[in-house]
Protein backbone atom coordinates (compact mmCIF):
# COMPACT_ATOMS: atom_id res chain seq x y z
CA UNK A 1 0.00 0.00 0.00
CA UNK A 2 1.02 3.76 -0.57
CA UNK A 3 0.36 6.90 1.49
CA UNK A 4 -1.85 7.76 -1.64
CA UNK A 5 -4.40 4.13 -0.89
CA UNK A 6 -4.01 4.81 3.02
CA UNK A 7 -5.31 8.32 2.82
CA UNK A 8 -8.28 7.29 0.20
CA UNK A 9 -9.08 4.67 2.64
CA UNK A 10 -9.25 6.85 5.93
CA UNK A 11 -11.85 8.85 6.76
CA UNK A 12 -13.45 10.82 9.76
CA UNK A 13 -14.88 8.12 11.30
CA UNK A 14 -18.24 8.75 13.10
CA UNK A 15 -18.80 5.50 14.53
CA UNK A 16 -16.43 3.35 16.26
CA UNK A 17 -16.89 -0.65 17.40
CA UNK A 18 -14.85 -0.51 20.31
CA UNK A 19 -12.80 -2.87 19.43
CA UNK A 20 -8.99 -2.76 20.71
CA UNK A 21 -6.54 -1.71 18.67
CA UNK A 22 -3.47 -4.06 19.49
CA UNK A 23 -0.96 -1.87 21.58
CA UNK A 24 2.00 -2.40 18.77
CA UNK A 25 0.01 -0.51 16.32
CA UNK A 26 -0.79 2.37 19.26
CA UNK A 27 3.22 2.45 19.75
CA UNK A 28 3.75 2.28 15.75
CA UNK A 29 1.43 5.66 15.32
CA UNK A 30 3.16 7.25 18.44
CA UNK A 31 6.37 6.83 17.18
CA UNK A 32 5.36 8.15 13.40
CA UNK A 33 4.45 11.44 15.70
CA UNK A 34 7.41 11.42 17.58
CA UNK A 35 9.60 11.21 14.65
CA UNK A 36 8.06 14.25 12.27
CA UNK A 37 9.46 17.38 12.06
CA UNK A 38 8.75 20.68 13.91
CA UNK A 39 10.32 24.35 13.70
CA UNK A 40 13.94 24.25 15.13
CA UNK A 41 13.23 20.26 16.11
CA UNK A 42 11.61 21.92 19.32
CA UNK A 43 8.63 19.50 19.20
CA UNK A 44 7.11 22.20 21.50
CA UNK A 45 3.72 19.94 22.01
CA UNK A 46 3.13 16.47 23.77
CA UNK A 47 0.72 13.66 23.46
CA UNK A 48 -1.69 11.84 25.76
CA UNK A 49 -2.83 8.53 25.43
CA UNK A 50 -5.91 7.96 27.54
CA UNK A 51 -7.28 4.22 27.86
CA UNK A 52 -9.48 5.28 31.22
CA UNK A 53 -13.15 4.36 30.70
CA UNK A 54 -13.51 7.32 33.32
CA UNK A 55 -11.71 9.64 32.37
CA UNK A 56 -13.19 8.70 28.78
CA UNK A 57 -16.85 8.86 30.21
CA UNK A 58 -15.81 12.51 31.78
CA UNK A 59 -13.89 13.83 28.50
CA UNK A 60 -16.79 12.96 26.45
CA UNK A 61 -18.88 14.93 28.19
CA UNK A 62 -16.66 18.11 27.80
CA UNK A 63 -16.79 17.31 23.99
CA UNK A 64 -20.34 17.50 22.58
CA UNK A 65 -20.66 13.59 23.87
CA UNK A 66 -18.95 12.55 20.78
CA UNK A 67 -19.71 8.97 20.81
CA UNK A 68 -16.02 8.30 19.61
CA UNK A 69 -14.87 8.91 22.59
CA UNK A 70 -15.92 6.43 24.34
CA UNK A 71 -16.11 3.75 21.21
CA UNK A 72 -12.61 4.47 20.92
CA UNK A 73 -9.79 2.04 21.70
CA UNK A 74 -7.43 4.50 22.54
CA UNK A 75 -7.87 8.46 22.92
CA UNK A 76 -4.97 10.21 21.86
CA UNK A 77 -4.91 14.17 23.12
CA UNK A 78 -2.23 16.93 21.15
CA UNK A 79 -1.17 19.62 23.58
CA UNK A 80 1.12 22.20 22.45
CA UNK A 81 3.16 24.55 24.85
CA UNK A 82 1.54 27.72 26.30
CA UNK A 83 5.04 29.06 25.56
CA UNK A 84 8.53 28.78 24.65
CA UNK A 85 10.44 29.49 27.88
CA UNK A 86 14.56 29.66 28.26
CA UNK A 87 14.39 26.21 30.44
CA UNK A 88 11.96 24.40 27.50
CA UNK A 89 14.02 25.22 25.00
CA UNK A 90 17.64 24.89 26.87
CA UNK A 91 16.24 21.04 27.49
CA UNK A 92 15.98 20.17 23.37
CA UNK A 93 19.54 21.86 22.48
CA UNK A 94 20.73 19.50 26.08
CA UNK A 95 19.12 16.46 24.96
CA UNK A 96 20.46 17.07 20.99
CA UNK A 97 23.91 17.17 22.26
CA UNK A 98 24.14 14.69 24.52
CA UNK A 99 22.61 11.94 22.31
CA UNK A 100 24.96 13.19 19.34
CA UNK A 101 27.89 13.18 21.65
CA UNK A 102 28.70 16.71 21.45
CA UNK A 103 30.09 18.85 23.48
CA UNK A 104 26.87 21.28 25.89
CA UNK A 105 27.44 24.30 24.08
CA UNK A 106 27.46 23.41 20.70
CA UNK A 107 25.00 24.86 18.84
CA UNK A 108 24.58 27.86 21.58
CA UNK A 109 24.84 30.39 19.11
CA UNK A 110 21.24 28.79 17.34
CA UNK A 111 20.20 28.41 20.97
CA UNK A 112 20.66 32.02 21.86
CA UNK A 113 19.13 33.46 18.34
CA UNK A 114 16.49 31.04 19.34
CA UNK A 115 15.79 32.50 23.38
CA UNK A 116 16.37 35.99 21.60
CA UNK A 117 13.35 36.13 19.36
CA UNK A 118 10.97 34.01 21.34
CA UNK A 119 11.19 34.64 24.87
CA UNK A 120 10.60 37.92 24.61
CA UNK A 121 7.64 37.73 23.02
CA UNK A 122 4.41 37.48 23.69
CA UNK A 123 2.90 33.81 25.17
CA UNK A 124 -0.42 34.66 22.45
CA UNK A 125 2.24 34.90 19.34
CA UNK A 126 4.50 31.73 20.69
CA UNK A 127 1.66 29.67 21.67
CA UNK A 128 0.22 30.12 17.88
CA UNK A 129 3.59 29.02 16.81
CA UNK A 130 3.48 25.36 18.84
CA UNK A 131 0.07 24.69 17.83
CA UNK A 132 0.71 24.94 14.14
CA UNK A 133 3.56 22.20 14.85
CA UNK A 134 1.71 20.13 16.62
CA UNK A 135 -0.87 20.00 13.64
CA UNK A 136 2.23 18.39 11.26
CA UNK A 137 2.27 16.16 13.79
CA UNK A 138 -1.29 15.14 13.51
CA UNK A 139 -1.09 15.00 10.05
CA UNK A 140 1.60 12.51 10.63
CA UNK A 141 -0.70 10.61 12.86
CA UNK A 142 -3.10 10.12 10.19
CA UNK A 143 -1.04 8.82 8.09
CA UNK A 144 0.73 6.31 10.15
CA UNK A 145 -3.02 5.32 12.00
CA UNK A 146 -3.83 4.70 7.99
CA UNK A 147 -1.19 2.86 7.27
CA UNK A 148 -1.66 1.04 10.17
CA UNK A 149 -5.39 0.50 8.97
CA UNK A 150 -6.88 1.86 12.40
CA UNK A 151 -8.89 4.00 12.32
CA UNK A 152 -8.69 8.09 13.30
CA UNK A 153 -11.07 10.73 13.71
CA UNK A 154 -9.63 14.41 14.58
CA UNK A 155 -11.33 16.45 16.87
CA UNK A 156 -11.26 20.08 17.60
CA UNK A 157 -15.45 19.94 19.30
CA UNK A 158 -14.78 20.26 22.74
CA UNK A 159 -14.46 22.65 25.23
CA UNK A 160 -10.62 22.76 25.54
CA UNK A 161 -10.30 25.04 28.48
CA UNK A 162 -12.33 22.51 30.36
CA UNK A 163 -10.04 19.78 29.22
CA UNK A 164 -7.11 21.49 30.26
CA UNK A 165 -8.68 22.01 34.00
CA UNK A 166 -9.83 18.06 33.92
CA UNK A 167 -6.23 16.99 33.38
CA UNK A 168 -4.19 19.73 34.95
CA UNK A 169 -2.32 20.36 31.70
CA UNK A 170 -2.12 23.98 32.55
CA UNK A 171 0.06 23.57 35.38
CA UNK A 172 2.42 21.56 32.92
CA UNK A 173 2.29 24.89 30.56
CA UNK A 174 0.56 22.80 28.27
CA UNK A 175 -2.95 23.51 26.37
CA UNK A 176 -4.96 20.73 24.51
CA UNK A 177 -5.90 21.47 20.77
CA UNK A 178 -6.73 17.98 18.80
CA UNK A 179 -8.11 14.64 20.17
CA UNK A 180 -7.89 11.85 17.88
CA UNK A 181 -9.69 8.57 18.83
CA UNK A 182 -8.39 5.49 17.24
CA UNK A 183 -10.16 2.19 16.92
CA UNK A 184 -12.20 0.68 13.98
CA UNK A 185 -15.35 1.77 11.94
CA UNK A 186 -18.67 0.26 12.63
CA UNK A 187 -19.30 0.39 8.73
CA UNK A 188 -23.03 -0.55 9.29
CA UNK A 189 -23.89 2.08 11.08
CA UNK A 190 -21.58 4.60 10.36
CA UNK A 191 -23.47 7.07 7.83
CA UNK A 192 -20.23 8.65 6.46
CA UNK A 193 -18.64 5.30 5.86
CA UNK A 194 -19.83 4.70 2.58
CA UNK A 195 -20.52 8.61 1.42
CA UNK A 196 -17.77 9.22 -1.69
CA UNK A 197 -14.38 11.04 0.10
CA UNK A 198 -14.68 14.38 -1.57
CA UNK A 199 -11.92 16.84 -1.65
CA UNK A 200 -11.52 20.31 -3.45
CA UNK A 201 -10.78 20.24 -6.91
CA UNK A 202 -6.79 19.48 -8.03
CA UNK A 203 -7.14 23.01 -10.46
CA UNK A 204 -8.54 24.79 -7.22
CA UNK A 205 -6.22 23.15 -4.71
CA UNK A 206 -3.17 23.98 -7.31
CA UNK A 207 -1.38 26.99 -8.34
CA UNK A 208 1.74 26.64 -10.62
CA UNK A 209 4.28 29.63 -11.48
CA UNK A 210 6.09 28.12 -14.41
CA UNK B 1 9.46 0.76 3.01
CA UNK B 2 7.00 1.81 6.45
CA UNK B 3 6.26 5.36 7.22
CA UNK B 4 8.96 5.38 10.47
CA UNK B 5 11.50 4.21 8.18
CA UNK B 6 10.67 6.87 5.96
CA UNK B 7 10.85 9.68 8.84
CA UNK B 8 13.94 8.11 9.42
CA UNK B 9 15.44 8.45 6.67
CA UNK B 10 13.86 12.30 5.93
CA UNK B 11 15.36 15.20 7.54
CA UNK B 12 15.79 18.89 6.99
CA UNK B 13 17.90 18.68 4.11
CA UNK B 14 20.40 22.13 4.60
CA UNK B 15 21.73 21.51 1.10
CA UNK B 16 20.21 20.14 -2.31
CA UNK B 17 21.80 19.57 -5.46
CA UNK B 18 19.89 20.88 -8.25
CA UNK B 19 18.86 17.44 -9.50
CA UNK B 20 15.05 17.54 -10.59
CA UNK B 21 12.25 15.37 -9.12
CA UNK B 22 10.36 14.10 -12.02
CA UNK B 23 6.74 14.95 -12.30
CA UNK B 24 5.24 12.25 -11.21
CA UNK B 25 6.41 12.15 -7.99
CA UNK B 26 6.12 15.99 -7.46
CA UNK B 27 2.08 15.09 -8.45
CA UNK B 28 2.06 12.09 -6.71
CA UNK B 29 3.15 14.48 -3.38
CA UNK B 30 0.46 17.15 -4.07
CA UNK B 31 -2.26 14.79 -4.60
CA UNK B 32 -1.23 13.17 -0.84
CA UNK B 33 -1.62 16.42 0.27
CA UNK B 34 -5.13 17.24 -1.07
CA UNK B 35 -6.18 14.00 0.46
CA UNK B 36 -5.39 14.66 3.95
CA UNK B 37 -7.93 15.67 6.53
CA UNK B 38 -8.85 19.01 7.63
CA UNK B 39 -11.47 20.64 9.76
CA UNK B 40 -15.19 20.25 8.60
CA UNK B 41 -13.02 19.13 5.04
CA UNK B 42 -13.09 22.95 4.40
CA UNK B 43 -9.60 22.60 3.04
CA UNK B 44 -9.07 26.03 3.88
CA UNK B 45 -5.90 26.38 2.23
CA UNK B 46 -4.08 26.58 -0.98
CA UNK B 47 -0.81 25.12 -2.68
CA UNK B 48 1.74 26.90 -4.73
CA UNK B 49 4.28 25.38 -6.68
CA UNK B 50 7.21 26.66 -8.20
CA UNK B 51 9.31 26.25 -10.72
CA UNK B 52 10.24 29.45 -12.07
CA UNK B 53 14.12 30.56 -11.45
CA UNK B 54 13.42 34.24 -11.51
CA UNK B 55 10.49 34.17 -8.79
CA UNK B 56 12.73 31.66 -6.98
CA UNK B 57 15.39 34.28 -7.06
CA UNK B 58 13.34 36.41 -5.94
CA UNK B 59 11.52 34.35 -3.29
CA UNK B 60 15.41 33.38 -1.97
CA UNK B 61 16.17 37.36 -1.22
CA UNK B 62 12.79 37.31 1.24
CA UNK B 63 13.64 34.07 3.04
CA UNK B 64 17.26 35.09 4.27
CA UNK B 65 18.95 33.56 1.66
CA UNK B 66 17.81 30.49 2.27
CA UNK B 67 20.00 27.81 -0.40
CA UNK B 68 17.32 25.27 -0.96
CA UNK B 69 14.92 27.41 -2.49
CA UNK B 70 17.16 27.68 -5.52
CA UNK B 71 18.91 24.72 -5.08
CA UNK B 72 15.63 22.44 -5.13
CA UNK B 73 13.59 21.21 -7.90
CA UNK B 74 10.09 22.66 -6.96
CA UNK B 75 9.20 25.10 -4.48
CA UNK B 76 5.93 24.25 -2.74
CA UNK B 77 4.26 27.17 -0.82
CA UNK B 78 1.39 26.36 1.98
CA UNK B 79 -0.85 29.36 2.16
CA UNK B 80 -3.71 29.51 4.11
CA UNK B 81 -7.46 31.73 3.68
CA UNK B 82 -6.95 34.86 5.37
CA UNK B 83 -10.85 34.09 6.80
CA UNK B 84 -13.77 31.86 6.39
CA UNK B 85 -16.79 33.77 4.23
CA UNK B 86 -20.00 32.82 3.15
CA UNK B 87 -18.83 32.57 -0.28
CA UNK B 88 -15.48 30.19 0.07
CA UNK B 89 -17.73 27.80 2.72
CA UNK B 90 -20.36 27.55 0.04
CA UNK B 91 -18.29 26.63 -2.29
CA UNK B 92 -17.04 23.62 -0.66
CA UNK B 93 -20.70 22.24 0.51
CA UNK B 94 -21.16 22.72 -3.40
CA UNK B 95 -18.63 20.71 -4.56
CA UNK B 96 -19.17 17.87 -2.06
CA UNK B 97 -22.67 17.83 -2.77
CA UNK B 98 -22.26 17.37 -6.35
CA UNK B 99 -19.75 14.91 -6.42
CA UNK B 100 -21.67 12.79 -4.32
CA UNK B 101 -24.92 13.42 -6.60
CA UNK B 102 -27.03 14.75 -3.94
CA UNK B 103 -29.46 17.78 -3.80
CA UNK B 104 -27.82 21.35 -3.62
CA UNK B 105 -28.95 21.72 0.06
CA UNK B 106 -27.81 18.21 1.52
CA UNK B 107 -25.85 19.07 5.24
CA UNK B 108 -27.31 22.73 5.07
CA UNK B 109 -27.76 22.55 8.89
CA UNK B 110 -24.48 21.80 9.53
CA UNK B 111 -23.04 24.53 6.71
CA UNK B 112 -25.18 27.19 8.40
CA UNK B 113 -23.74 26.30 11.69
CA UNK B 114 -20.39 27.07 10.44
CA UNK B 115 -21.53 29.86 8.43
CA UNK B 116 -22.96 30.92 12.15
CA UNK B 117 -19.69 30.64 14.15
CA UNK B 118 -17.15 31.32 11.42
CA UNK B 119 -18.16 34.48 10.10
CA UNK B 120 -19.20 36.28 12.40
CA UNK B 121 -15.32 35.68 14.13
CA UNK B 122 -13.04 38.13 14.06
CA UNK B 123 -10.22 37.23 11.17
CA UNK B 124 -7.66 37.33 13.47
CA UNK B 125 -9.30 33.58 14.77
CA UNK B 126 -10.48 32.65 11.61
CA UNK B 127 -6.96 32.74 10.39
CA UNK B 128 -5.48 31.03 13.29
CA UNK B 129 -7.97 28.08 12.66
CA UNK B 130 -6.74 27.56 8.40
CA UNK B 131 -3.35 27.80 9.31
CA UNK B 132 -3.51 24.84 11.94
CA UNK B 133 -5.28 22.94 8.98
CA UNK B 134 -2.49 24.01 6.53
CA UNK B 135 0.09 22.28 9.38
CA UNK B 136 -1.83 19.13 9.09
CA UNK B 137 -1.18 19.28 4.73
CA UNK B 138 2.45 19.90 5.76
CA UNK B 139 2.96 16.64 7.55
CA UNK B 140 1.41 15.08 5.00
CA UNK B 141 3.52 16.51 2.45
CA UNK B 142 6.82 15.31 4.21
CA UNK B 143 5.57 11.72 4.76
CA UNK B 144 4.54 11.48 1.13
CA UNK B 145 7.82 13.04 -0.31
CA UNK B 146 10.00 10.74 2.12
CA UNK B 147 7.95 7.71 0.95
CA UNK B 148 8.90 8.89 -2.58
CA UNK B 149 12.41 9.59 -1.44
CA UNK B 150 12.06 13.00 -2.23
CA UNK B 151 13.85 15.33 0.29
CA UNK B 152 11.77 18.52 1.75
CA UNK B 153 12.98 21.09 4.08
CA UNK B 154 10.23 22.81 5.60
CA UNK B 155 10.93 26.77 6.55
CA UNK B 156 9.09 29.26 8.20
CA UNK B 157 11.93 31.66 8.45
CA UNK B 158 10.68 34.10 5.17
CA UNK B 159 8.93 37.30 5.50
CA UNK B 160 5.57 36.37 4.60
CA UNK B 161 3.75 39.68 4.05
CA UNK B 162 7.16 40.38 1.56
CA UNK B 163 5.91 37.09 -0.20
CA UNK B 164 2.41 37.30 -0.15
CA UNK B 165 2.76 41.25 -2.02
CA UNK B 166 5.47 39.13 -4.80
CA UNK B 167 2.61 36.77 -5.39
CA UNK B 168 -0.33 38.72 -5.11
CA UNK B 169 -1.30 36.41 -2.32
CA UNK B 170 -3.70 39.04 -0.89
CA UNK B 171 -6.29 39.64 -3.14
CA UNK B 172 -6.70 36.18 -3.16
CA UNK B 173 -7.93 35.80 0.40
CA UNK B 174 -4.41 34.07 1.37
CA UNK B 175 -1.34 34.50 3.60
CA UNK B 176 1.46 32.26 3.33
CA UNK B 177 2.59 30.13 5.88
CA UNK B 178 5.41 27.43 4.80
CA UNK B 179 8.17 27.22 2.09
CA UNK B 180 8.73 23.50 1.35
CA UNK B 181 11.63 23.01 -1.27
CA UNK B 182 11.60 19.82 -2.83
CA UNK B 183 14.92 17.67 -3.84
CA UNK B 184 17.60 15.50 -3.49
CA UNK B 185 20.62 15.94 -0.67
CA UNK B 186 23.90 16.89 -1.31
CA UNK B 187 25.35 14.72 1.21
CA UNK B 188 28.74 15.58 0.68
CA UNK B 189 28.16 19.49 1.55
CA UNK B 190 25.34 19.08 3.89
CA UNK B 191 26.35 19.32 7.60
CA UNK B 192 23.43 17.95 8.37
CA UNK B 193 23.47 15.04 6.29
CA UNK B 194 25.41 12.75 8.54
CA UNK B 195 24.26 14.11 12.28
CA UNK B 196 22.32 11.73 14.34
CA UNK B 197 18.49 12.57 14.23
CA UNK B 198 17.60 13.83 17.79
CA UNK B 199 13.59 13.51 18.94
CA UNK B 200 12.28 13.92 22.15
CA UNK B 201 12.47 10.77 24.71
CA UNK B 202 9.25 9.14 24.15
CA UNK B 203 9.04 8.97 28.27
CA UNK B 204 8.90 13.13 27.99
CA UNK B 205 6.82 12.80 24.76
CA UNK B 206 4.20 10.38 25.99
CA UNK B 207 1.70 11.10 28.70
CA UNK B 208 -0.52 7.68 29.63
CA UNK B 209 -3.50 7.87 31.72
CA UNK B 210 -4.97 4.41 32.22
Amino acid sequence: MSLINDLQWRYATKKMNGQKVPQEKVDYILEATRLTASSSGLQPYKVLVVTNKELLEQIKVIANGQAQITDCSHLLIFASWDNYTTENISKVFANVNKERGLPEDNMSAYKDMLLNVYTPRAEELNHAHTARQAYIAVGTALAAAAEQKVDATPMEGFNAPALDELLNLKEKGLHSLVLLPLGYRDTENDWLANLKKVRTPQADFITELN
